[in-house]
């Protein structure tokens, strides 16, 4: 069977070496490059994969027919540009060309890889802004909810979310050092100031959310992988099984799991899946759903979408390559 | 210098093991006896010190001043009576003689020993409801916004909070297999259930918070100990330096600290303190603080609050034996 | 394609689960039961697939070409005679069958499926003794020095081995719970008396090393899976470059791994593979190998190993269904 | 009560910070200053402490009477000596004085401060040499052995050992990330050349064990503090109960703790002790003794023996501020 030659630009990180390892078992693609500027020239193995890295300016950019950047925010516009100079398409795993943090003055034009929501914009794209990890989990776990009105007027949306060690990237950073991390538990970007929170806000105003504000403080889990967001919503009013509207809006998704019992993140880690449980409140008046929702970050919130999104990209199917 | 005989009554469980502890590093106390109705009869090392436990059943309790019961719930009311029958004080562990759980039906009173709130009610007292884990992080840290009236009416308090594995008790259930927490993270009581929430509903009620409704979710973290608490509460206006409210209210508390950063789970380990942080949420329209609130669970959150206790009961130092 | 029918017996603990994981994922093979008492009639999700368990007794044995016996040691050999009463062909996961285990009183012959080594002897047979986890990663290691006669003679071959805590089986232990292993490794069945060590010895005897005794000691990690075992080995003199051994001995085997380096857990985990490494030891006068030998105990130290097994006694690709 | 005054060089690394909480908890010392080139004019707090970092060259050496040299390998003899020219007596915690070490140019004499073994050589010395933290657990072992002769002539005391992260200081290296080190586990230095064999070698060839080799790997484990050595040592032969040589060695001591059974980390974690057993190995023909050895590498291998020495320097209860 032909291969399609992809190439990966920051193939080092945590998430560009998922996507190596993902490529090597994938039945329909082929590495053609993959770069680290820090470890050019060296052999690395994946999983039972062995890569050797060149350097970013060296990559054979016109080898690959999609090109996975997994750079920097910030560096990987360039490269993303360089990729398309080619004739490549790009899937770009960076926040660069993502909604609520695209630069007005970088008119370039990339749909959104939030692939169950966004999957008719993306065949045709010459990029795909990938999403980033935590919107991802809160995205498709509100999504429902704010295209059906079912949120009360005004409310605020407060999503509280911890995410492993491998969310802040290959970071050589004494913060994230084991003695520092195991046996803590720590909250981060307290204020509702991440980053990813104007990428949060505006997808979820294009879905109809422009009356209610998130309010999102994430937290750093002593764990390598894996994002649990709780997740409460004051609602106009309860009905019997609230469940029915997420499996109604994910019929037949292979990703997306709604499931009876909250869960926890070994039911994701090295999955594709966003899984998700919607529970109504008792003892508050004000109705308000807490829905539970979790995703490996490495995969589903990241090398796991972008594969999903250059199935998408090669008219292959979704599922190529993907450990559901 | 003369010790006060004091015994513990459930001393092999998580909570009953650190108190001994605490006891054989106190200046003041001496341990009279420590139970354990699974080990009677076996020795068992605390830290630096050992105990040779009992069985409950034969325990002298007259030969204490204060008997601690860190017994279940439900069986802890038996104990106290009985220990109350000789003469002793006693600092109840369990949730049976908590505001919200103490069945109407049993007249005895006892004060809740939530100590910098509720100090002045402890010396007198025959029996002292040593609060929850939960509780103490959750009524500490919003204590001042209920007793100044600073909650905008009708909002909901949300608190999502995540406890290392000894809150549930040196309990042998599966779930709690190291092969099954380590690299998980998973919340638990989803709906607003947990048998803490009505604890907590009824001392924010008698501190002002009639009005609002608390909006709780645990969830279990793969560490040893230590309870971090994300509370946010919707406000009437935000003020230069809210900080100043618990600075101010908590002036002197030798176990409450004002950080400035949001606390983390190594902050508080092994140590009788609350710390907390408070913050203004930016991008949203409802003014909505975000407090971040850590104890270790073990310490401030049970035995170590329950020598504070103790200590406030016998006319000792507060501080006496508690590392803060 | 035809798939060809295999049972699980035992398919709650952590080997069974693993075993019904990668079955689901093999090409030629389909999961026609999979039994456990304690959680008859549950449905469990093992990965991305679902099983539903039967009580051991009615486990429909006659419908599998091959039954997996992955049930408690001594209680595994009743079932092993039932499947092969019904013409099925078993692997059993337990210690039943194995050299210095099985009784002599049980005449019953069962090659031992260390697969690399007596890969021979498994195709015509109707019993396989799949090999202990621990005995895996040593023998692996130690045959060429055994079969090559360089080890000194009268010398002890020291092991000292450690293992995640899925080494131990779901046993609803005290001593396994996450607040009891977390932060903490220790030494078990010091004395040089652990079940596996008569497998080692029994093995390494038919090798060639009666003259030689195993000194083995393992540790509990705090991981959940994985062992690596640290062996040095006395040798006659010292040859410029050992390797070269290891290199000639598993040429062409897909699942041994000859390193430079010396393997970590994360090599190995969740492959089918044996990675060692070896290296003469300096400022010592008895020239000795310092060989480091990883495995992951559930994939290459059971439920792996047993289907690479099953794939031999079914003339299948021995590769197929196993991640290298 | 007067307090000697102490200051301590290199105060932000494990141990240096170790060191300074334990300061603050000791009856009879107070901390003059505390020196961290990279965080000078930086508060930090440390336990229920904070202390003010100084740069090193601004420490005001002349204010202490005992200074602590937790500098870097290489770094520390240069600030020993400017302590020692103001006067003060220094413990120095890296290995620049220590034997096997210590460069023959250099000749200045210093007492190895491995306190139970070189307790007499210890008062009227300028400069304590610390004991690294395997030295402390291996040699406190095995001692016995070599001072009465029970070694099997010419054998080889086999040592395989492993540390929690903490033993590499503070190091920022990718290879002590939280995602690198959590679930796994690897040997290191292995071939028999840690820079710490030499000082083990150099102090049992003093001990008597000039006729043995020590052969020594060490683990880095996933966890933050704790080590735990396996020793095997041939010996001439079994006596029937072979504690007695530790008990009748160690008696008295309040900081080796001899065990029946096998310690582990968590019995020693935040203790400054030495705690081990020791078993004879069945199913050999050599008789050979395993001993467990479990120490907290920044306690009594580190921080708390070096201020364990400091209290013998100053003739104080050499128990005193140390938690036993």
């Amino acid at each position: 069977m032909h291969k399609v030659p992809v190439g990966v630009l920051g193939a080092s990180g945590y998430a560009g070496r998922e996507l190596c390892g993902l490529i090597a078992q994938h039945p329909g693609l082929r590495l053609a490059f993959a770069s680290a500027n820090d470890q050019r020239g060296q052999r690395a193995r994946i999983g039972a994969t062995e890569v050797t890295y060149v350097a970013t300016e060296d990559a054979p950019l016109s080898k690959a027919e999609v090109v996975f950047t997994a750079l920097p925010h910030g560096a990987a516009a360039t490269w993303v540009g360089n990729a398309r100079a080619t004739g490549a398409r790009v899937v770009d795993l960076s926040s660069d060309f993502r909604p609520g943090v695209h630069a007005s003055a970088n008119d370039t034009q990339a749909p959104y890889g939030l692939t169950e929501l966004m999957r008719d914009s993306i065949p045709g794209a010459g990029i795909v802004a990938n999403p980033g990890c935590y919107p991802t989990a809160v995205l498709i776990a509100i999504a429902p909810l704010l295209t059906e009105g079912w949120i009360a007027p005004g409310a605020t949306i407060n999503v509280t979310a911890a995410s492993g060690v491998t969310g802040a990237g290959y970071s050589v950073r004494p913060d994230l050092l084991f003695a520092e991390v195991a046996e803590d538990f720590r909250a981060y970007s307290v204020g509702n100031e991440h980053r990813h929170l104007a990428e949060m806000r505006a997808v979820a105003a294009q879905l109809g959310g422009q009356d209610n504000d998130i309010l999102f403080t994430p937290h750093l889990l002593p764990v390598a992988r894996g994002i649990l967001a709780t997740i409460t919503v004051p609602v106009k009013e309860y009905v019997d099984d609230p469940l029915t509207l997420w499996r109604d809006c994910y019929k037949g998704e292979p990703f997306i799991e709604i499931a009876d019992q909250p869960p926890s993140l070994r039911d994701v880690v090295r999955r594709n899946v966003v899984r998700l449980s919607v529970a109504k409140a008792a003892n508050v008046r004000q109705p308000t759903l807490i829905i539970i929702s979790a995703i490996d970050n490495l995969m589903k919130g990241a090398a796991g979408q972008a594969l999903q999104n250059a199935n998408v990209l090669l008219g292959l199917s979704e599922q190529a390559g993907l450990p559901a």
